[in-house]
């Protein structure tokens, strides 16, 4: 059965574009507190869940060793805009390690914000593999495996034991084995293995409620997830949205966007996490998807601050003589 | 109901993500050849029907007055990458009608090609109305109101008779009117009146027909779109759709993409006309549905060239790293 249309792009009075799509929102013990479509069916969580491959960062002991501050953790959950602060910081990561950017196997790509690649060009400058919105993970990576004593070239293979380590630690949050038949190779060449939303969104909330994890791996998700919140700006960009969720409940909300229409998040004081996915992959819809879940969770809690992410959730849409012609907005499934 | 998936887009042995939506391929007559979905529903066409909007460019007399070269009227239904040759051009028929860049109210954007945006720049520059991807359209309306005398200001008004001139030869060509309450801003400012998938194809049909329309009209449609198969790159720009599905069968195919996944085509030796959107409003989706929808039009015809847009209809998709990581593939609709 189809999704249902959870996000509508309207030009003058006429829906000109719809959205299809999926959200869980779940609780420490895994019940749905709220959810529409199909969540059960496998999806790629590709980087809305960086924080759970950055876990084994924490729990082998590299973060502590390295001294890693809690903006370079942030850096290390982060698809970054390739600013020049985010170049720096995952520069300065691996320095830590003892390493530098020729160690990274991401690859490099031209930022994805297009005012900072223009900035890049306007320098007479071209992207590195720092620029890579996923060097700071990369870097994270490579601090374990140098802690580790382990090899690092091909450090992004499924079998290598930073991936298999990261892989152990989605599993026990997901609650499921990660089957080699629903693996897929991500942007940056490492593994992304399909797992139910609902799994996803459990994962994020045993994270921050406790439930049914160890002590010692919830201490871990909850200082990643306490750097993010704190460092919204080194786990995204300016002006992205990550960043203004989090920006909009200071130390309430912690939210990462992934690609393909993937956005994950958790709101630690209630305990809950969510994943949703857009069927088509349209970042749009699945940011304006993300704002309403986190306002459906909120809304008993607190009136105002639900208020506001309702607010986030609508966006007018202006063309270039700043016009308004339409909007993107929520058909608001709770 | 909900329109079929019609383009999936794989990552490892899955399907990552799924785009609905519906075509029509129509004859002179208007009988539906093939289709998919609900083709009668009225969807905004957007810049995939410039070549409508600019027949009074013909019909009025400007083109020959101020002696447009096939060139230039490419660019006049154009949805051109703002390189430097478009802006050239198009400065060059602003000249011819005694004007220049000051006359356009299309408004500013940075080129929607990031590598000719980064190539802008990289030379310190920044875009002018003449960059705007509509410049040639919008030179034309001016073209049509110089040469009748008209007031230039406002000429992107609803109520502009350079709007009305172009309202009603869309009418004439889609077969019904063009009503306000389904009539919506287009980023450009001008009107874009929405209509359904099965006129706009009809429309393009009668141009390369002659069908249902007057030997004027269809002297005029045919030499906008001659002049567009011609010039794709002016039509469009370096490495760009419109410009690859053109250079694939030149003289065979005209095809021009639209904002929100909506692309128009027409197959002049065989008197079809198309129009397709995706519902979601993925340009990926649109692209490789057209060039399969052309392959569908050929099929009987012309097997091997056939086999060539079925291939146009498959794209592989690999990382930062140049690693295949999965496909856009077209779920066979005939």
């Amino acid at each position: 059965m189809a999704n249902p249309v959870l996000v509508e792009v309207t030009r003058g009075t006429m829906v000109e574009s719809a959205h299809r799509g999926a959200f869980a929102l779940v609780d420490g013990a895994g019940a749905l507190v709220a959810s529409a479509g199909d969540v059960e069916r496998p999806v790629f969580p590709r980087s809305a869940i960086k924080v759970f491959q950055a876990i084994p960062l924490i729990e082998t002991g590299a973060a502590a060793a390295f001294q890693l501050t809690p903006a370079e953790l942030a850096l290390a959950c982060a698809s970054h805009s390739g600013e020049e602060g985010h170049v720096r910081q995952a520069a300065a990561i691996l320095a830590k390690a003892g390493l530098d950017a020729s160690a990274l196997e991401c690859g490099c790509h031209w930022p994805f914000d297009a005012p900072v690649a223009r900035d890049l060009a306007r320098r007479g400058e071209t992207p590195t593999p720092l620029h890579n919105n996923c060097s700071g993970k990369h870097a994270g990576f490579l601090c374990t495996a140098v802690h580790r004593g382990e090899d690092l070239t091909g450090y992004v293979g499924r079998d290598h034991p930073v991936q298999l380590r990261a892989r152990a630690a989605i599993e026990d949050l997901v609650g499921q084995a990660l089957t080699i038949d629903a693996c897929g190779i991500d942007g940056c060449s490492i593994p992304t293995f399909a797992a139910p939303l609902r799994g996803f969104a459990h994962g994020f909330a045993k994270l921050v409620s406790g439930h049914g994890i160890s002590a010692q791996r919830a201490a871990a998700g909850r200082s990643l997830i306490d750097a993010c919140m704190a460092h919204p700006w080194e786990m995204s960009g300016t002006g992205r949205y990550c960043e203004t969720l989090m920006r909009a409940a200071p130390g309430r909300v912690f939210a990462k966007t992934g690609a393909e229409g993937v956005f994950c998040g958790a709101l630690p004081d209630l305990g809950l996490g969510f994943a949703l996915k857009i069927d088509d992959g349209a970042t749009r819809a699945s940011e304006a998807l993300a704002a309403a879940v986190i306002a459906t969770a909120l809304r008993d809690e607190d009136a105002a601050l639900a208020k506001i992410f309702d607010g986030l959730a609508r966006r007018t849409l202006r063309n270039w003589e700043k016009t308004e012609v339409g909007e993107i907005r929520v058909t608001t499934p709770a």
